[in-house]
């Protein structure tokens, strides 16, 4: 690894977990396994880590590369590292798969104990809430009483948010980028068209495929093409393919005529071939279920007020799916009760997807929340002594 | 039918052509049939008629009712009737069935003379310029040289302008409403994965599934459901549906959590019973290929000189789908070609289907706009003579 600015090559840690969860939904999972990846030092007194959640089709792997392996850089390495915003010469970095997911966490693929088959659709649907609760217990599992900070993106926003909710004594800072305090009807209403392509696809055979020894191929496909178009902007997506033909003239048939056609084609049939169908399922009912004010009426200010943390947020003007509005929810919520918040509407043409690339304007704000959050540690501000379970 | 300002009880007509049609892809269809309505009278003179076309899953059917058949409104009722912003006691309106449709017009449902069996997906693929195409000749069939307006939203309105272009002489005024001269990337996104929805369905058996007794249903249903996204604005789903949940918590599995899940569904469901699903492929290349600057180098102005009608374009605000900015490209590129444009941009909630709901605005704008039309028929301001190959 000659990239002096990458955290360089990485291996991610599997930990188990024998005290039961009881999940949102009711159920309960009585062990589970995490797959977690960290870079950086964790500092004597234990207050640099920062904890970084991942959104619907991301996970543990948030920085550097697989010895070995090629195309296997983290899904957020242009944000994390030595010298890049989020710093690991700094800092302490911890990403986590999500329970549910497929990298490795315990999830739908995974074998049940009690029955010695894949969970398949019987592994329970998991909230927000419930990560937040698996997170903190890894927090524990690692020794970490207090995050110096929560970071994440769209669902992993989401995260950021709840862990001041949750835990607000063990978070200092919450980062919340492109995210929203609920999905809108119309954000429902894709993750539901998605959904429907999965579970009518007849090689889903009502989510226990692993036993038939298929995958409901068309049906992810289908769901990351309509997933996809929300994920851009429409201008971005007219500058990178406009009407360009892939052909010299449209065929009149059922091939490909226009690029982005295609574009959108490979990128479904990629993306069938690496994720989980169940998992996508439960991750999108995560999402919809996301709604910290449903117990106060949709009263936000007060969903909000438990939190104790300082809070940056960032949303961008191109994102149509949770557009600069929904992060505007949250920072009036916050300042309403009188909370440190710094917010950043980053003028980037990328839509949603912005989150994920380098913008100059973006990186900079964040790293320079992370300079303020790393002189708040030089400064010996310790954090605030909890008791853990550990 | 007690209502007065409805056109009463309607009765289609076949009309049969024999002439052979070549068609934009190469083809030629050797016979076909169109499925048409009238209301009202053609004057003597034969100056007061209007073509009324339809988008993606109308008909001919654009006004009145069908004897002993519930709920069989035309889907322009509001618009097309005594008194109404098209009064049909002043104007001759014709509505038809598009070629390859799925309403009575010849399309891949149809048997093709040349095999005994249905066309199948060995049905040409058609385009706006070849439905222009057929209604001229329908046209011809019904004595009208000249039609004092051509009128459509969305995918009507892009007939509406073709007729400005293929026939400059045979229309005295372009109503487009609600329309594009062009899909955009984002657009052609959503119509592939409708399509893809589609031929994925193993139902779809190549598009020859006629010959296997069964339909496409859910592929049908889920382009529905992505279509259905796209003609709504955000906002007006949030304001129909919200969050609300059909029962009284999360289910935390797949059954339905949220009203907006069940109305997608039914309406999906509801529309793969009665739409063929050749005809939506058909039809969403259709609006695709649009593009009548393509063979001017992108120039729009350049496109459209050839048009010698007036216009009346209309936009609504919250449209998504085709939003203003499109329709205001072809006021710019009429008016850089000095013709005579009034433009409305109206000030609506309902996003794309506003163009079909009744908006006092909007209805004024056009019922204004044939007054207009209907003053200058008065004033015997006679069209122009043209040779009818009749």
């Amino acid at each position: 690894m000659s990239n002096p600015q990458s955290v360089g090559f990485v291996e991610p840690t599997l930990y188990s977990f024998t005290e039961p969860i009881k999940l949102a939904c009711g159920l309960t999972l009585p062990s589970y396994d995490l797959m977690v990846e960290t870079y950086g030092t964790l500092n004597a007194d234990k207050s640099n880590a920062v904890l970084v959640c991942h959104a619907l089709n991301a996970s543990h792997h948030v920085a550097g590369e697989y010895q070995g392996q090629e195309r296997s850089t983290g899904w957020w390495d242009n944000m994390v590292g030595p010298g890049k915003p989020l710093d690991t010469n700094r800092f302490f970095v911890v990403g986590v798969n999500n329970l549910g997911s497929c990298f490795g966490s315990t999830g739908p693929m995974s074998i049940n104990p009690a029955t010695g088959q894949p969970y398949g659709a019987s592994f329970p649907f998991v909230t927000v809430e419930d990560w937040v609760e698996a997170q903190a217990r890894l927090a524990d599992r690692l020794g970490i009483a207090q995050f110096a900070a929560v970071m994440g993106g769209s669902l992993g926003g989401m995260q950021a948010l709840q862990w001041g909710l949750s835990y607000p004594d063990r978070v200092r800072h919450c980062l919340v980028i492109a995210s929203t305090p609920k999905l809108s009807t119309q954000n429902i209403a894709f993750n539901e068209v998605a959904r429907q392509s999965i579970v009518s696809d007849p090689d889903f055979h009502g989510g226990n495929y692993y036993a038939h020894g298929v995958i409901p191929k068309s049906g992810l496909k289908l769901a990351r093409m309509i997933g996809h178009i929300t994920y851009l902007s429409g201008d971005d997506m007219s500058e990178k393919f406009g009407r360009t033909l892939k052909g010299d003239d449209y065929n009149y048939g059922l091939d490909v005529d226009f690029q982005v056609e295609s574009y959108l084609r490979y990128q479904g049939e990629k993306f069938a071939e690496y994720f989980d169908a169940n998992t996508y399922i439960l991750i999108t009912k995560a999402l919809d279920y996301f709604d910290p004010a449903r117990h106060t009426g949709g009263d936000l200010k007060l969903a909000l007020a438990k939190a104790k943390a300082k809070f940056l947020l960032v949303s961008f003007t191109t994102d149509w799916r949770f557009a600069p509005e929904r992060t505007r929810e949250i920072v009036e919520a916050l300042m309403a009760n009188k909370r440190d918040v710094t917010y950043a509407e980053i003028d980037a043409p990328h839509g949603h997807d912005a989150f994920l690339l380098t913008d100059e304007r973006y990186h900079a704000v964040v790293g320079s929340y992370f300079e303020r959050i790393a002189a708040e540690l030089t400064a010996e501000l310790k954090p605030i002594q909890v008791e853990v379970s550990a």
